[in-house]
């Protein structure tokens, strides 16, 4: 594993609005949304004949969309036509794969400027038909025909997790309450409500309608009730990330280059990925992931930073428990000691980690192919000091992390930011 | 558009045989296949722990096969977890892409040696199916729903043709009957006889039938005859190349890191992408495609070869207008100049520039997304001058280059190799 050849810089960053856009939009418009978007962050202007590549994380429109081959279509969207295209899976991996290749390219002198992107439309397919497809980011030979699909091999993660380091149901909750909190503030957010002010909508409608109003006295009553039914057991439904459409799009450049475009752009010092077996029966652990701690390896390695120097950190919460263990791999917290941490604040937006401040793949929406492009444009606005409403952590951030993973921890990808 | 920071060298590269292997062998069959042939080719031997990553290129296991995710899968096959592992899509350049970004990412220092491949395993659907998943590589919003399919957008690129330069369905036939007599002679491929010998073999069976034998006096009679039925006008069947099941696997490291493994490593001198609008009718030109154009100026400048330079090409011949077209895009020949060409013999194994001297996708058959992995296979063993049988070409070769097309022409790689 060896060291970049030349530095990288993240001059640009901005998102679609993440939601239920289908059939008002598709991918095309998503990516032009989030386009548009992050052009307009970067201080200085960017073009099109700026740009060198064009690399697009998408896990499945072919199966979402009937559409492959995304990477030169995005590319003409916006004039990068006839520039490099091209599409990377990793499962929910997918973009920050892409961000990886970026990096990597920028640095082996190749290119100099490269817009990386994550588009994912969803909603054209309804739910069962999503969870199907999700489905074949496991392993379609022996646990797909097994009726195995993410909601309960997240389960099952959970079930080991909670016997073997006495984690509970409560404390999962906690972590979309916090995360609900974030994605509250966050105008780009598929929900933008915490789950107390659900709670007392609630409340207020079955009262409106004359209904017995149930005795919820705290988030927790509420999330223990029929109104949070089991999805996975120990999984409910506010356990589980969303399904959404949306897109990301960030603008990539070499050190030097990065000065054509703003004065404070951000260092990207470390890149790492990891794999795993995509079945659970054929790994040594399952409440750990190897491609996290591989991942997570390679880039403290390459910045040269330890767990302790990250000040926030946007982890992969496709299910609660997965924001639990990824806090463990990536060295935050020893194993089964972060659920202490959470239920201690340290991980809120006011605390000594904050976690997921856009309100994660819980709150803010999962895209699945975009997610990891997602994450990079909530850490460049935290980094900037920009972001929206009151989710602007209270400190400098100076040091970043995203952390996006893919599949059941097939797949890993870790990014270390620096300012 | 920069250089490579650092060299990048070819030391092993082996292939499944190409053909109709499903159920007997799926993907991860034929990509085990592929890995132990190339295992066998590197000289001194390598081993999984020598191996940085694994890169994969795979057009739509989605839809073909109800799987995603490929990478980490195929990785864990050989042994390479936690290394990182991904899947590259453009099309039929799937694994053309896979292999320019493994050179980028061995040029910008992370990576030293790269496991690439190409997989693909269509016909676990019937050809109906294939047919529409192909179909999503072209734009399914526009293309797709009018019911144009690749032979017929295939075809309307050859009528083009056709009427601006005169060309000849005759003329179309003379690149099948070169490949099929390539491809004759590699015990890789699809289809392992000549046309000629195909249509004595049709001739005899007719009589053993004691059925009228048609009066064919060569080739060009049987491809006229019904024997060749029209698929999309003027594309006949022998103008289209094949479904296929298949894998092939490439080893590429850094120029230092391949004396570990060879004293005969092929340099990688130049790699060139490009990328054009999904949609014929959004392009400027029907007889010339715009990625292919960009992605040879892109690998000339990097190499400082140029065209009279490269001494054998594997090129992508969906259909054979494709081969036409490309060995003018590539600058091989002026535009409407290359049928001259062919009818010539020059583009044979004894002419003065063989193509597809591996029989190409219309022999070897065109497992997709292996295609482009497939092409740097051939071009490894004539440069090594260990083709099988009578294929090897009778000179020494130095320098040469492969051309990988996705869609119509929506993505192109070009690679170019050098002793």
């Amino acid at each position: 594993m060896g060291k970049l050849a030349k530095g990288v810089a993240l001059v640009g960053a901005g998102m679609s609005k993440f939601g239920n856009h289908f059939p008002a939009k598709r991918n095309p418009d998503l990516w032009i949304d989030a386009w548009l978007n992050a052009v307009e962050s970067v201080d200085n202007g960017i073009e099109p004949k700026d740009i060198d590549a064009c690399y697009v994380g998408n896990y499945s429109s072919d199966l979402f969309n009937h559409q492959g081959h995304l990477g030169p279509q995005m590319a003409n969207l916006v004039g990068l036509t006839p520039k490099p295209a091209a599409r990377f899976e990793g499962a929910c991996a997918s973009s920050g794969i892409a961000l990886r290749q970026a990096i990597i390219a920028i640095a082996s002198g190749v290119h100099d400027v490269i817009a990386v992107s994550g588009v994912e439309c969803m909603t054209e397919l309804p739910t069962a038909g999503v969870t199907d497809v999700l489905a074949t980011a496991s392993d379609s030979l022996f646990e797909y025909p097994a009726g195995a699909t993410f909601p309960g091999l997240y389960a099952t993660l959970a079930s080991a997790h909670f016997h073997k380091y006495g984690t509970t149901a409560e404390d999962l909750m906690r972590v979309g309450i916090k995360n609900h909190e974030n994605g509250a503030e966050n105008p780009y957010a598929q929900m933008q409500q915490s789950i107390k002010d659900m709670m007392i909508s609630k409340k207020k409608r079955y009262e409106e309608q004359g209904r017995e109003v149930p005795d919820w006295s705290d988030e927790f009553d509420f999330l223990k009730s029929s109104a949070n039914p089991i999805i996975a057991s120990p999984l409910r439904l506010f356990d589980c990330s969303l399904i959404t459409d949306g897109a990301a799009c960030l603008f990539l450049t070499s050190e030097e280059k990065a000065k054509d475009f703003t004065d404070t752009p951000i260092r990207i010092t470390g890149t790492g990925q990891g794999s795993a077996a995509l079945s659970l029966h054929d790994r040594d652990s399952l409440t750990s992931f190897i491609a996290t701690k591989e991942s997570a390896r390679q880039a403290y390695q390459m910045s040269g930073l330890k767990p302790k120097d990250i000040q926030i950190c946007e982890v992969h919460d496709c299910f609660t428990i997965a924001e639990v263990v990824a806090l463990e791999d990536l060295g935050f917290y020893e194993k089964g000691k972060a659920v202490e941490a959470i239920k201690n604040g340290e991980t809120k937006r006011d605390g000594a980690l904050p976690i997921n401040t856009s309100g994660g793949l819980k709150s803010k929406g999962h895209p699945v192919g975009a997610s990891g492009a997602g994450m990079a444009v909530e850490i460049f606005k935290q980094m900037r000091g920009i972001a929206e409403r009151n989710r602007q952590v209270k400190f400098d951030v100076e040091k970043a992390m995203s952390h996006n993973l893919g599949g059941s921890g097939g797949t890993c990808v870790v990014t270390i930011y620096q300012k």
